[in-house]
């Protein structure tokens, strides 16, 4: 059985192949877009398939953060061809046709293209647990350090779990028709492994809405402590102004210039007043206190 | 009829029990996957079934508050053999197979099934009604004493009942599965109290939204009890500035290096404008407290 | 045509029906859970339900406040005997047995089904009610006076209200049952009537959601009321510390040991600087106004 | 063909009606209940309706204000008669009967119907029109002068908006059931019409959504800009005491009744530490404007 | 086959067209209607469908900000006619009309429709990216400058994508009537084209989806960004009271008509007093920045 494989949808040879295969145009300039959507569509004697295997890219600028890039992989799957085009500089696509490759030839068509489904499927497991780490790790900064740039990090997670979560969804569907379509390519034998594939898909989606539930509580926390800090300072300014007060209305009083203060004669006057002073700070002090302040 | 019960899906035993009864490979895979979700399977000679009951184990940080457990029990149902895989140090998976234990080997395959299935269903109420009274406990604890550790229990509490709510769905969409399935392993008679056990888990479900729901309002109080704190220090902040305004600003007057301020020369000059001090403060906390502050 | 009709299901008698008319053991075990919910359930001879009518209990603390009571009545109705088991002391559970009473023996028992039914949602009117008074008054309150524990009452009624409809869902359901299985004990001449009272709980049902709509509603002012009162809150401390400046500025630079100082040998002196401190104030003042700040 | 116009459901003809044309019992009580809601409702030989036209109201208080009315009109409308009940005193309704009026009695009833039911949904797109109206007021009101009143006004606006939407949703429910019916009383020569006439609601109920949206757009605005002001407010306080501050330090110091002063015996001392006062002032003032404070 | 290219829904020739190929009334006045919406509709011979094509509109006021304008365009394809109306001064409107020119009259009326539907398509997707790059920067202004007016901007952007929804929302469920209906004109061998234009359309808004949830962060870091910045002004007029503090107490201290103070004859009393002033201002400063608060 021959397996074409192109390293890019534009390669002329595309051309060569469809007319020989009679491939739809659609599904040409489909694989020519460059922003295809992940999707199974099964035509009179082959079947297109578009995946979007991911693989976690470092961020340049913070080495411990990865970000998911998704490189699209293009299959057309008759009863005895196979066409797969991918870009053999990601380490995704490689990965997934690689256990295909080690199969060889000699398997029908649709057998190759479960197997490179399901190396596909694999693949996004390292990707949430990944979203696992940082979202725990932004949980345990929220508490410890709240500061304006986290808002930004639970933002990019945020985005790219919106992405991850319409590969996902779009995957799901794929592998749901790859059951059910009528037409399917794959036969009765090898049905419970894509259902087994399907399985997997939506126990990935319940965990990425579990991830966007906790993203979410982190938001609330920053928030939270954003305000509870507002109110630290508060308190602060508060207690601030109490130590001052006495000192400063006291001193303020024995600064006029009237007659009659008590003390005011007194050689130890100043020592009286500094300890009526200071009595009456912590006077104030531990009313605050009392009031459960601090 | 041969009832298998092993503790271990790694035991070598179960590939000769699948070699014996034609397991499917996939359903062996699921049975030693560290993480399977819940879910029931029928193939075309047996039903394969996998169930996550729950015991509560208690934090060693904190002995009143406890955390639900799940502990997987995959089960092999044929029409003439039971085969079980459970680890025996886990409470909930024993108690759920004992009460089965007990009828002995006699019963039919189904029958047992359904039996560990509904003993496994009642062990979510205690779970439940855990939750129930930690929510409770949250809620009088919110109200006397906001903190922002309240913060991270209610958002543990969150956590768990995600964990718990998926697995009640899926255990919700098993036992649908088991009740119209037309190959179901159950027959008529015992349908009804399939649907019972289904009508139970989804009462469950109930409690869980609600308990959601409670939770959300929890978080809402807790924000609004900060907003109200801020509003409480700003007022006592300023009260203690309207106390201290008529001393200040009057013992500043009178601390001026001018002539003409009316008693400056009075012997009892700081009695009469000490007692206007006075008069002053008060009237101005009259002030305040007209306008409702305190 | 016999009427059994029992005060507790834990009653022997029902034993001996439930030999006699060959009822399922599960409904006897339903009749006999504390906390069953409503629901109908169609048997080969005779249909099981469960309703729940309601009536207000005034809280003991609050008179004006009365919150939502639910008291269970099961019901077997066969084609030629009629069970209800209902506690005589609750008020809802004996006006809904009171009206098929008056009706006697001689009617049909779906006809008697159908009766307790209407009178049942009936009585979920008035419930309905008394919450319309108690968010207007929560509204009312919530502008004139917002205080803390308008919260614990808002959450009180949201509690309640997540009860209630969970109860009306169930009943809608139920009623949707008696109306669309093939089994139904309804015949088609009062299947109007069914279809009415279905179309009642819809509309109670469309309450309730407008009554939650509404309840969040007044959460939101409750909580845009405390933002407002820390505004103005810190509006009299800006305007306090605006009053107070001129004086203790300028009584502080009159206070200065400093020779050069205008007016300082004035005889007036005191008067003319009162007027100036009087002056700055009066602008500063009407400098905040035109910020239309009060 | 006899068409009864009736003014009240309670008049004692339409008993006498009732019994000639055999309407069922239960849509003369849905015509005489106070709150009933939009339905259309088929039986054996008529059709019986409920729809609720809307006028609008100007607000006594405030006549820029319109609040929406809806008036019930009851129909039944069976192969050779028409009955119609509707308050007389309501522009609304009048307006709804007035267009079937000048088409007469020599019309089908289904035709008439129809006729009723088309122009009510005609009166509904300048109720939805003047919801635009009164938001888009509320969004420049909420920009220029934001004030709790207009929290008020924009809960009133959901609460109109909440039945208006249920009115729409019922009489949506109600047009469809004129179309798909097997037993409707419109012909398929005016299905089409029908159709229309829900196309039309379909596009009341969009407009209705947006308007809810819109709505809580401006509520986010105005809680937005009560966090603003408390913000604007602080600032002006900090700005404020920054004026202060140098002021009330030197004269403070200045103040004291200690030797070594720098300028304490020159007889221009004031004039040169009031320079050096006004320069830190500025120093401080411009400080804060590069930090871009006002 | 003639194409009548109509500039105008009023022009006279559009009753003439009506009578000679018998369109429905409701089309010509749907036609008519200034506000229709996205629709397709199969008539017994012709297929009535309106589009609205965007075009973006530089904001004169703000000439990087482009509104997105839509232009209806209405089209009866029959079997053997095509009439058009479209207003000819849109750009939008003249752009789809122009490659079905292209392709001339020598087509099938289906094929033409076809292809004004994918024009229209693909106009819409520079809207989309317009919007993209508006909110990008709508999120860099927000982290940089938080500003009151973002909150307009936020909510401009909001209202458009609310209409932009709506109008794809039709168009996908038009595009599905295309496919669907089982007298639709579109033949066999199109219909992979306009599952196409379908999949296009689904992506479309799957892009709206998110640009909504983008908006919904900015907003939230727009609010928190508010709520940081009450915190800094907070912080500023505390550190600046902590500033001032030691130098209004001690100050007020030696300013006191009392004997006993310590220096207070001391010729360097100043100096000592000074140096004593800012060690205790440090000591706070050092103290506040220990608490991590600058």
């Amino acid at each position: 059985m021959p397996w074409y494989q192109l390293e890019d949808a534009n390669d002329p040879r595309l051309d060569e192949l469809a007319k020989q295969y009679n491939l739809h145009p659609l599904h040409i300039e489909d694989a020519r877009t460059a922003d295809e959507s992940v999707k199974v569509d099964t035509g009179a004697h082959y079947t297109f398939a578009v995946f979007k295997p991911v693989h976690l890219e470092p961020d340049p600028d913070e080495p411990s953060e990865s970000a998911p890039v998704f490189t699209p992989i293009d299959i057309f799957a008759g009863k005895d061809f196979l066409i797969t085009i991918a870009n053999p500089h990601s380490t995704s696509t490689t990965e997934a046709l690689e256990r295909a490759r080690r199969d060889g030839d000699d398997e029908h068509p649709s057998k190759l293209l479960y197997l490179i489904l399901d190396t596909i499927v694999d693949l996004y497991f390292p990707a949430i647990d990944h979203f696992d780490d940082r979202i725990d790790d932004l949980e345990d900064t929220v508490l410890t350090n709240p500061s304006p740039e986290i808002l930004q990090r639970i933002f990019t997670i945020k985005r790219e779990l919106i992405d991850l979560r319409r590969v996902l969804v779009n995957t799901r569907d794929a592998s749901l028709h790859l059951q059910r379509d009528p037409g399917s390519i794959i036969d009765a034998d090898h049905q419970p492994y894509v259902r087994d594939i399907y399985d997997h898909v939506a126990r990935l989606l319940d965990s990425v809405e579990t991830q966007r539930d906790l993203l979410n509580n982190t938001l609330d926390i920053y928030l939270s402590s954003v305000a509870n800090r507002t109110n630290e300072v508060m308190k602060v300014l508060t207690i601030l102004g109490t130590i001052a007060l006495p000192a400063l209305a006291i001193s303020g009083i024995y600064g006029m210039n009237l007659k009659g203060l008590p003390f005011q004669d007194s050689p130890h006057g100043a020592e009286y007043i500094a300890f009526f002073t200071i009595l009456c700070t912590i006077l104030l002090l531990y009313l605050l206190r009392r009031m459960k302040w601090f």
